[in-house]
């Protein structure tokens, strides 16, 4: 397995508006433009969890730089998150099931 | 940091039941008696993301390998999950941010 990284970014909301839907919706677009994204996983119910994946950590470095992002970013401390977490990791061991049945 | 590892479990349900939710919360009881274990973030909507938390590679080989857990995968195989995916990371850094407005 060729090693590449996760981002895992869990959150609470004050409130999960539509305003908020939209950024996130194009966060996400904008993600997939950046060199080195790999794909994302992503749900929100009491809280968020998004796990995004990336080639290097030079790729995470530069998504969280991003001039766009860095503006949500400031936006949702302002405004959005309660709280959130961020841990980046190296995804050392993977394993997929799909049923058949 | 002392470093420390997550492993990500994302999965599909063919159903969500009470008996699918009576069994994960037992198994988060039971992960929680665990050595090593650390905590966990977990979440369902259209899919479910469960993040959680150890302090090595060994807690998370002991956890597989434990005889209810072990059951509880077979029958998961057999009935609940449509798909999975499991990865194991060791986590490299993190942030963690709290509004106080």
């Amino acid at each position: 397995m060729k090693t590449y990284y996760a981002v895992i970014f869990i959150s609470t909301l004050y409130e999960r508006t539509d305003e908020y839907e939209d950024m996130a919706k194009r966060m996400e677009q904008l993600a997939e433009q950046q060199p080195g994204y790999l794909g994302l996983d992503s749900v929100r119910s009491e809280i968020g969890i998004t796990v995004s994946y990336w080639e290097d950590l030079n790729a995470i470095r530069n998504w969280k730089s991003n001039i766009d992002h860095l503006n949500v970013q400031r936006i949702g401390k302002e405004k959005w998150y309660r709280s959130y977490k961020v841990r980046i990791c190296r995804v050392e061991k993977e394993y997929f099931f799909e049923n058949n049945k």
